[in-house]
């Protein structure tokens, strides 16, 4: 509250050191509010593990070859209320304007209802992705709302639960095109030249790593002749509207499509498909684009949900994720992901999309619009759009301006000879953003905010810029509206319903909004009520104060294409940000383009190709093998298959180190074609290896390149650099060890730091059709990629500062060595590093007690939920494993009730192999246990209801209660259904 | 997010009607959100009850005698991105100072997690108070902390649960005293000359409307001698620091006040008392003060908690609530409001206070901040806070400035001849306000916000205005603080421990905290998950659009004694509510000061108490007769007696209405001294009375005044107006009629309206010492009580409309009638108006069903908790009776819902009656069930598990869980307990 009062605060520069000491003005510094133990706390953990000091556990744990020599240069910590004072004076250098620039991005009213009870509620946005279903089913049914949203919207009965943006929604269902057209291996995929330009640039960027032919074509209404070689066309993307606003009768153009056996995917705006013939009655067999004008902020160009619906049969191409319905042990209906084999991370180099992660949070907020609005809603919403742009088109028509098009939904496009700039000035001296495509053309895109004001106020400009000869101001304001309006839509109507299902008709009122809201946030399980112990995943405190700034509309709502000095703040806070990144990883510049880790990856990895490119002797041959241990996260190998790497395994150890024998074998075979390795580091095993500097010396001296995965940075922050100890190139996770929540499956930020020879490789610009000189390809549709959540990451920084930053690395190591050493008696930690420590998380072997028992870690990760807990990782990175990871964020006394919870479920196993209970008959595989299962009138359990509802005393004052029981996922697989199910479904 | 947008579109005064056809921004109006039955939904419930329409509906209700008879004359419904950026226009005029002004208002860091998770969360801010305690654990749970925190910083044993400001806690402290004194009726209250003003100018209003003496006298260390009359001095209010910022050692006046029989109050800066020997340890029998600067925003003077304790032996005297700890039907420990029988709402007119609610959310606020904080942090920010004023104050003097004090907490008054606005000014240049409290002195607050920064600020200022002789600017700046600091308490040191409770040192980091804050709103039912069907107490929607801009700091952060222009926001959205509420109500003007209903009452018997002896004819005898009809809710009575009206009771006919005979009667014998009668209107019965208009003819002609009590005003809106059918004034509930939330029991805002001739008696400004001409007492201690929170009924009115507001009010009484139709088979509904028509509630008479099966209102009241809902007002007007309201804001399906849960539980008394279970064992007797019950192994009830817990289908896919069983109110007061109990009581 007393931002703007701090803010206010007279500068000082004179203020004796004496007095500056006195200046803190929280009462407890914001490190000591994100790092759960303190004080006693850790000096009990310490006790546990015998180590007298933080300082001297780190020095045990880590080895002295990797750790930074000086600490790190960043800012001094600052204060909560000093942090929310700077993010606001940043802010106030963004300029908040009237965004009618269209191309892909409008502006929308997010209803607040949504905003505060799922942008800004941390049961939504601390939530996990849901790969533990049963306690997801609140999510999991919202993400099934997006689904068939998608799937009745675009008239094509499969849809997923998004994708990251829409250009790279386009690039995943060009290369889905070519896998579906088989036998046709140089077969080509033609873009519509009325595709968006970012959409053009990632998708030519993403064909030309795999060696895809692309190529650009003007589509009126016919394919033009002469396009492919031998295998002809194998693909066809549309867009509908076209970027110029055009919408076209593409009847004819899909029917030649199909008659050269190409299949045809359609770009399309979601909200006109309530007005416009969809695509899957286009025949089109796939459908793409962006649902952010439901409800999402601009964000300045993320992070927003694309789409991706494809017609049956090509549903097990699909890439992302898929949610679908399935049963749980009682019977009842039961949401989970569907399909999981497809998924990347299982597919490894065989992976045809690198894609791990969806935009759960916006795709949420967008199926919640629709679910507020409904059909009828969304179709007024869509009229009113249309009926601006109408009225626009007449109005501009009447003041003598050339109107290019007859037909379009919410983009006029303008032909202004010479007068581009000045309209384009004209407007936003009356506070409006307008499109100069070129120096000739003006395009004007309507929204839902969009008002009759806006739209003389448009036609305004065009006569002050001097581009509506036939007009004066005062005659433009006494005539405007006289005209009346009609429709530009003239024979591509809508005639089908879609959102027909209940939950688009059940929540109109902001009371009953607000109930469906708060109901399915209640089935969840996220960090808002307990510790979620994922390895490798590194869920952490999402501070308040991190959190609140996203909302401010000064960083909500900038447009990604607005003149860049309307974006200085934003420009001011990347700026921070990817300076203090390099500061902390070691390396030399950063960019925040890549909006997840799997696109960080595949942009590092381009980087590094594109420098092997650019330095290869001539007639050495191409650098395109990609060494990758065999412990590493699939994800690793399918980047690389993207981009267009060969992945090498490198065999490693049992702690999963790699072998250096096998690394010098395998350099020694591919010697010069080596582009790359891509480690982990810490290992994917949770251990700092002590090797790592002679593995990138190795590599270096072979001429290929290091890439160090940051999923791990966790345990590096403040302690050591990748960029030091050997790394060329790093993704970070930013929703991993930089505070920006999960989102209960995405938003995820990868940005990627480079060495100063990668530099002119980072990413470019999307909007620049050919990567300048200096630019590598752009992997995202906007160039700053999710940039309205990096405020999330920049305070989370300044509130920690250096000393806070190593303090939180040293205590997630702390807490990850405290675990493993109270549960190692009871579940064998299987590895651990330098002095028997592990690094920021710990892996425990279920299994030689599966072995001896049959309880399994599914077993133990479903029992773990009676107890109110969410599962540790599963079976990665070694299969019949848990991979623990407590972080810094988890006080002594919950990481306590994490350890009683595990050894009581020991005790259960104990008590199965003693033969009290058979195991099929056991609370272990029964779990987890509902309520209704629970007081069900008959109970034929071999164990006892308060056994399996309350094993410990504690849980009988904080109980979570999961909705469903285990869910049989293989039957979901069997009967695939992946949109909502009918009411009946849930009649017992 | 488009607010900014919006609010930048330019200004059209041209704009055809054509043009402005366009202009709505939202899909669905908001009344369309707000109310939850809409077309078909209406519809059906209008078929339910034979009517064609809605009109026809409310023109059978409504009697035409009373009808408006032109639609209200208010601004045409804006959408909600409208509001907001009108909203943010309006804030934008208030100027966020740094507020150093002090006099018991405090700038403070509200924890950004608290912010959101409670004062932003529909879980806590939807809640009603708690008086079906099974379903507010959470929030008491809260409450006991607060109650634990205040009793453990004043070193006093029982604390209550908040009163409504400082000011108004020392007039109950005063009042309190005198009922504690026996036997010497005159004797003489004596305030500290110390005292903050608004606590003297409100204490002497308020005793003076009873006739209890008190007097302003100068105390340092002794008692004045020849202070009262024969009854000598019975009770001495101390302010400590005072407000001149001194801190004084007060154990010679607490001995002499003692010694003369005397009670003694200290009012007390919370916060200083983690410093300062507290109240309790110097001989206080009771201490009062503010929590606001525990975290809670300065609001422009409210809402804020104030707090109240006292030592053993006075807690039956205690006003306000009282959270006790007893036990469930299971011996379980559970929370509920103790000692209930003191409550004014029971005592009637022989109530001692008309304090019927408390500042339920802020107090949860103040109690988390020290939650959070802990004994430790409080102490750190106290030592800080003192610091900076030692700084100040060493700086000061160094710079040849009069400090008036040696010894102090946080603020220093200075001595600056004829310089003070000078120094004002000169501070407010450098954004900050100060408070001259005359010429010649100024005082300077220091709170947790202040940095050395602002205290060189303000030195700056000091030198600036010319009002530190031996200083300059350079010499200032160069040399701040090289002098040092130390401490300005003297003798005065704390030496006992406080907060030494677990609760206080569990939940220091964020994620700790969070997870207390969700865990508590969890246990509770409040608006965000179901219906709160409460009669007489309105339960709407509280929406987000009204909520948000609370928190924005342009409201949040203003001091109530700002200077005026600072305010203007505050100024433009007073003036429109006022206007509106006016227009609305039919009256001529509308004071908003009152910050509870009962305030309200109190201000409006003051205007009429004025009124009269303004206009009384020379020698007529004093009016001081208020009638009251015997159906009157208990607050008026009290309100009546602490206005020092005598009541005199009109009898009521069986339909709650007046008896006009018996009014004719009273009005006969009471005739000249009959100074008003108080109504509510619909009757508190939930009936529109016909013959209104001749009741308020009858006693207008004896000259006596008309209150109508306004807490059926959502009956009215829109339909009639009170001004204009016989009321002189009314006060409003903005908490009911107006969205403001009820906060889990409080705050709460009771404006009152007046005719035109009562204006020049509405509540004064609470700083001037003597009311000036054309203002009445201030009845709280800011010029415009919780004038934080009025930006949620700007903002509902602008949003709805005069349409709709008229057609919330109509969909209110059509939901009322709906259940009363519905119902009226299962449970008789006991009175209705004409046509059989009931207004916007309907009671249901469980009289007959007590009769016959022993089941009682309070077991249907608890089995409905068994059914997810809130229990209906029980046994208010009617004993043994249940209240429904179903306000407008619910929707067919929650309605309907809760009707088959009525008649289920109807059912289940059925089969009580056909004796298929004992009463006693009855799933009605039993209820509410826990989840540990039903999952007990053992289960002898002679109903089921099942039946216990899903009777209905439905509850099987949203089931609340009662934290605890039925609680046993008696034995808590037999054993009370009113602060937090330790662990160990709930172990099982």
């Amino acid at each position: 509250m007393t931002d703007l009062a701090a803010a206010r605060t007279p500068a000082l520069t004179s203020l004796p050191i004496d007095a500056l000491a006195h200046r803190t003005d929280a009462a407890v510094d914001f490190a000591d509010r994100h790092i759960g133990p303190r004080g006693a706390e850790t000096a009990h953990m310490l006790a546990q593990l015998g180590y007298e000091s933080l300082d001297a556990l780190v020095d045990a744990a880590v080895p002295a070859t990797i750790r930074a020599e000086v600490p790190l240069d960043l800012p001094a910590p600052r204060s909560e209320p000093e942090v929310l004072a700077a993010l606001r004076a940043i802010a106030a250098k963004n300029t908040v304007m009237t965004q009618m620039i269209g191309l892909g991005y409008s502006d929308t009213i997010t209803p607040p209802v949504i905003r505060r009870n799922v942008l800004e509620s941390p049961a939504w946005y601390t939530a996990y992705t849901p790969y533990q279903p049963e306690i997801s089913q609140g999510r999991l049914e919202a993400m099934l709302n997006f689904q068939t949203m998608v799937a009745d919207l675009t008239a094509l009965p499969i849809a997923n639960a998004s994708l990251l943006d829409e250009a790279t929604a386009v690039a995943e269902a060009a290369l889905l095109m070519r896998r579906a057209v088989k036998g046709r291996p140089n077969g080509v995929i033609v873009l519509d030249a009325e595709c968006l330009p970012q959409t053009i640039a990632v998708t030519l960027g993403r064909a030309q790593a795999m060696g895809v032919p692309v190529v650009v074509a003007e589509l009126t209404d016919f394919l033009p002749a002469g396009l492919g070689g031998d295998d002809g066309v194998i693909g066809v993307v549309l867009q509908q509207p076209g970027r110029s606003g055009v919408v076209r009768d593409l009847r004819g153009i899909v029917a030649q499509a199909k008659a050269a056996g190409a299949l045809v995917t359609i770009a399309a705006d979601l909200l006109s498909l309530t007005l416009l013939t969809p695509p899957g009655e286009l025949g089109a067999d796939v459908a793409v684009g962006s649902t952010q004008r439901f409800g999402v902020p601009l964000f300045y160009g993320g992070p927003h949900a694309a789409y991706m619906a494809v017609r049956t049969g090509l549903e097990r191409t699909l890439p992302g994720r898929l949610v679908g319905v399935s049963v749980d042990a009682d019977g009842a209906p039961a949401y989970r992901l569907a399909l999981q084999t497809r998924e990347q991370h299982i597919r490894r180099e065989k992976a045809t999309s690198n894609i791990c992660t969806a935009q759960a949070l916006l795709a949420i907020v967008a199926s919640m619009y629709a679910v507020y609005h409904g059909p009828d809603g969304l179709r007024a919403i869509a009229d009113r759009v249309h009926d601006r742009a109408d009225l626009l088109a007449r109005e501009l028509r009447g003041a003598g301006v050339a109107v290019e098009h007859d037909a379009f939904f919410d983009t006029v496009r303008t032909r202004v000879p010479g007068r581009a700039r000045a309209v384009v000035a004209a407007a936003a001296e009356r506070g409006i953003n307008l499109w100069a495509d070129d120096d000739d053309h003006v395009q004007v895109a309507c929204d839902e905010t969009t008002t009759p004001a806006h739209v003389l106020a448009v036609v305004l400009a065009f006569v002050a810029a001097g581009a509506a000869p036939d007009a004066d101001p005062v005659a433009v304001t006494d005539g405007f509206g006289l005209a009346g309006h009609g429709t530009s839509i003239p024979d591509q109507h809508r005639m089908t319903d879609y959102l027909t299902h209940p939950v688009f008709h059940a929540h109109r009122s902001e009371t009953a909004m607000l109930r469906y809201l708060r109901r399915l946030g209640d089935k969840d399980l996220a960090l808002d009520r307990s510790m979620i112990p994922l390895g490798s995943c590194t869920m952490k405190l999402n501070a308040t104060t991190e959190m609140e700034p996203i909302s401010w509309p000064e960083f909500a709502s900038i447009h990604p294409f607005a003149p860049r000095e309307q974006a200085a703040g934003y420009t001011e806070l990347i700026g921070d940000l990817t300076a203090w990144l390099a500061e902390i990883t070691g390396y030399a510049a950063v960019s925040v383009q890549p909006n997840a880790g799997s696109q960080g990856e595949f942009a590092g990895l381009l980087a590094i190709r594109g420098f092997h490119r650019a330095t290869a002797a001539p007639g050495a041959p191409a650098r395109d093998v990609c060494l990758i241990p065999a412990s590493a996260h699939g994800t690793n190998a399918a980047s690389a298959a993207l981009a267009g790497l060969r992945v090498v395994v490198v065999a490693t150890d049992a702690d999963g180190s790699v072998q250096l024998d096998d690394l010098v074998a395998k350099l020694a075979t591919h010697g010069d074609r080596v582009a790359a390795i891509m480690i982990t580091y810490p290992s994917t095993h949770g251990v700092y290896e002590e090797h790592v500097r002679e593995v990138c010396a190795l590599v270096h001296a072979a001429g290929g390149q290091v890439y160090i995965d940051g999923a791990n940075l966790n345990a590096l922050v403040g302690l050591a650099r990748p960029g030091e100890f050997g790394g060329d190139v790093s993704h970070l996770n930013l929703h991993k060890t930089f505070c920006i929540p999960h989102g209960g499956g995405g938003p995820g930020v990868g940005p990627i730091a480079v060495g100063a020879h990668l530099i002119p490789y980072l990413p470019g610009d999307p909007l620049v059709a050919a990567p300048a000189a200096g630019q590598g390809t752009p992997v995202s549709a906007a160039p700053f990629g999710s940039a309205g959540i990096l405020p999330i990451s920049w305070a989370y920084v300044a509130l920690m500062g250096a000393d806070g930053l190593r303090r939180a690395t040293e205590t997630a190591v702390l807490g990850a060595n405290y675990i493993a050493s109270r549960l190692t008696e009871h579940y064998p930690v299987l590895y651990t590093g330098p002095n028997g420590l592990v690094a920021h998380e710990c892996i425990l072997d279920l299994r030689p007690i599966t072995k001896a028992t049959g309880v399994t870690a599914e077993d133990v990760s479903k029992r773990l939920m009676d107890y109110g807990f969410h599962a540790p990782t599963v079976s990665f990175p070694v299969s019949g494993t848990l991979m623990v990871e407590p972080t810094e964020s988890e006080d002594l006394a919950e990481v306590d009730r994490f350890i009683d919870a595990m050894i009581a479920i020991r005790g259960e196993i104990d008590a199965v192999a003693a033969g009290r209970w058979p195991l099929a008959d056991s609370p272990l595989r029964g779990a987890p246990h509902t309520a209704a299962a629970l007081t069900a009138d008959e109970w034929t359990k071999p164990y006892s209801r308060e056994q399996a509802a309350y094993p410990i005393a504690a849980l009988r004052a904080d109980k979570y209660w999961p909705p469903v029981r285990r869910i049989d996922s293989a039957h979901g697989d069997r009967h695939l259904i992946c949109s909502c199910p009918p009411i009946e479904a849930y009649e017992q």
